[in-house]
């Protein structure tokens, strides 16, 4: 790995040697960043050599990636998501040059895809035969996808309040899926204790650094797809932190080596629920723990785990945080449906709400390039959807007004579509 | 249109102007179908001008489509699914050279998104305002999304019966959805009234010959994925046979501009529960009616609308005809995502379970080039995902071996992973 330089932690700026297994730092315990080489990457990227490379996925940016030159890779096709131009979205937010990048178009359906192809990719090169985490979301679903399309086996833990839907997906790609009688502290720790004994690779979020390197190419893709270009917003939901920091690593590679000549402001959006991140920024304090109310379960993160990483993201791109209300995230899924056909989940389009939040109060110009990331694909959590579409049986009330119930008579309906306005 | 010669009448060979949205034919009532002029799209194709095509979507298929030049097409990004050679599945099935063509990664999520792409972009260049169509499955889901990327009203006319679930993503991408008091045929009549009384866009499979033309792209992608060769075979499940008629259009118009040299031989897979096409295949007689008895929802049509056009093309390609039991579809379910990390719905991998059900058959020689369509996602149907991992709450006793339910202790956990053989 020419490209990478080693891994230093963010807390005490000791340096190890990137190529280890190391997870976090030896010695304060801080989370480690990734750093690289630019002046050898300089040599290795340019435009030109972009337009002219045809492996559309996350691996064209391999030499932003801390991955052997040549490496066998995850064969799912993982990135180069779509980037829609969206002006019907735009028009609804005041915004002239609105971009979403729907990374629910990926192959188990959310970002984390990214994270997870690294993390398979490693744990291959480094000779283990099994990876691991404790989740029961989409860090999951992605990495026991990802193992099985490398023939590696995986172990989940999970625990045993996690809903059978998530569970199918874990199941169906063949991951060993252990069910904790205990809460998530309780299966964290039993997972910790097995990874360590049994040497697996592991691929808890909180404390490898490869994964933010992995969700960083959702980055290089927007500014590629932009013509190499900085967008001046960036919007992203944010939970332990990882993706946020991921964001903006990606751009900071891209601005170091020159392919961009400035860097956006992020948009952190968080739920009213739980927003520990954000309530640091606009207190300018250090992160406190959160209760997690809100069901936005892929962002509902009481005490983020890359917090450090994610505060100096947002603060060193001059971003802006921003708190969402559940109704407003479900708001926003109907917004980016009916305007754009673009289906998230509620964590996957938190971005879009604190977006159209922000946009509402005046912080965006409307002139300004923004790219909102949806970040999961509402397929995922389809009792979400069911309330955002006014059709959830808890709530039998809110009928949504574009459902007609009715008896097969013409006549009938006819009224009705005169009463509602579907017809004049 | 000069790439477009006319539509012709499948059953008695009348003429229509095919930019004329006429449905089926006004003198027997029998479908229609595209017909091109070859020695035009010989003048416009070839492999260097595919090779140098960055339009990595359906619409690089211009030319083969009943679509006027230059036309705003849906902004979507549909089509161009991966395809994937999956080693580990092949040699579970003893096929040395098996792809996978994932259709589930498309903006809604399954293989219907082509022809509901071709269906909004014809409305809209019609000059329509609304499109509809009465189904609860994938064909309402892709035609509702492809509309609102449009800026397109849809109405979507569905059975009282239809699960929550499927209503979802149509009120999510702002259709008006009319749930009516009745069966399917009640349900499919009022529509036709409705269609027929407001001018809407009809996107009924049953009638429409330009949705095969959409569909018939996934055959175009798989030659061109494969360096412009023709599979040996290709599996895809069969339910209303507009799917698997498109599958045999794409081949024939490859080979008919010579950019194929060979066709290929269709393997047509449907339910036991449900197999009226295989059944008139088997019996070389006409299509008779069946109950749809059968888990696979998205196959499960007891008369098929285009049974005549899959018929012609089971047969003129030398097809297999191969029924699977909703078990082998389950099953199917496990080996792809456990081998591949693909999760498809039943419908989506039933082809899947006939192709492994043909070779074990010894009906498919083990160095044929063989390519399998997994026709939607396996999240639009959790419910079956649940049944395939075997942690439905309908059948407690039939617990997946691979879920592990323990306390937080390490001792136990041992004893158990070295029992299942996770460890040894």
């Amino acid at each position: 790995m020419r490209n990478v330089k080693n891994a230093v932690c963010v807390k005490c700026a000791a340096e190890f040697e990137a190529a280890r297994a190391t997870y976090t730092c030896t010695k304060c315990g801080g989370r480690l960043e990734v750093t690289y080489d630019y002046d050898y990457i300089k040599t290795r990227v340019s435009r030109e050599k972009f337009a002219a490379d045809k492996n559309f996925s996350m691996w064209r940016y391999m030499d932003f990636l801390p991955i052997e030159e040549g490496a066998k890779v995850c064969p799912l096709r993982t990135g180069w998501s779509p980037l829609y131009k969206t002006d019907a979205l735009g028009k609804a937010l005041g915004l002239k040059n609105l971009y979403v990048k729907d990374d629910g178009i990926n192959p188990t359906s959310s970002l984390k895809d990214r994270p997870s192809a690294v993390a398979a990719v490693r744990a291959f090169h480094e000779g283990k035969d099994t990876v691991s985490c404790s989740s029961t979301g989409n860090a999951a679903s992605s990495l026991a996808g990802a193992a099985a399309s490398m023939g590696l086996k995986s172990v989940i833990f999970v625990p045993e309040r996690a809903p059978q839907g998530k569970l199918t997906q874990l199941l169906i790609f063949g991951a060993t899926v252990v069910s904790v009688k205990g809460d998530y502290g309780a299966t964290f720790r039993l997972s910790a204790q097995a990874i360590e004994k049994y040497g697996w690779y592991n691929r808890n979020a909180s404390i490898n650094p490869y994964l933010s390197e992995g969700k960083k190419t959702v980055s290089l893709e927007i500014a590629e797809q932009l013509g190499f270009a900085a967008p001046d917003f960036v919007a992203v939901s944010v939970g332990d932190g990882c993706t946020i920091a991921g964001v903006w690593k990606g751009f900071k590679d891209l601005f170091a080596v020159g392919l961009i000549d400035k860097l956006p402001r992020l948009i952190s959006v968080q739920a009213e629920g739980c927003c520990p991140v954000n309530r640091a920024i606009e207190k300018n304090a250090p992160l406190e723990e959160m209760e997690e109310n809100t069901l936005a379960d892929s962002i509902a993160v009481g005490l983020p785990r890359n917090g450090d990483k994610a505060l100096a993201a947002i603060r060193d791109s001059g971003g802006i945080a921003v708190n969402v209300s559940d109704e407003e995230i479900l708001a926003a899924m109907r917004l980016l449906g009916a305007s754009s056909g673009i289906f998230g989940e509620p964590a996957g389009v938190a971005g879009t709400a604190g977006l159209a939040k922000a946009a509402a109060q005046g912080l965006i110009p409307s002139d300004a390039l923004v790219v909102s990331i949806v970040t999961g694909n509402g397929l995922k959590d389809v009792v979400s959807g069911q309330k955002a579409a006014g059709i959830h049986g808890d709530a039998p009330g809110s009928v949504s007004p574009n459902l007609i119930r009715i008896e097969p008579d013409m006549e009938k309906l006819t009224r009705e579509f005169v009463k509602r306005g579907v017809v004049s």
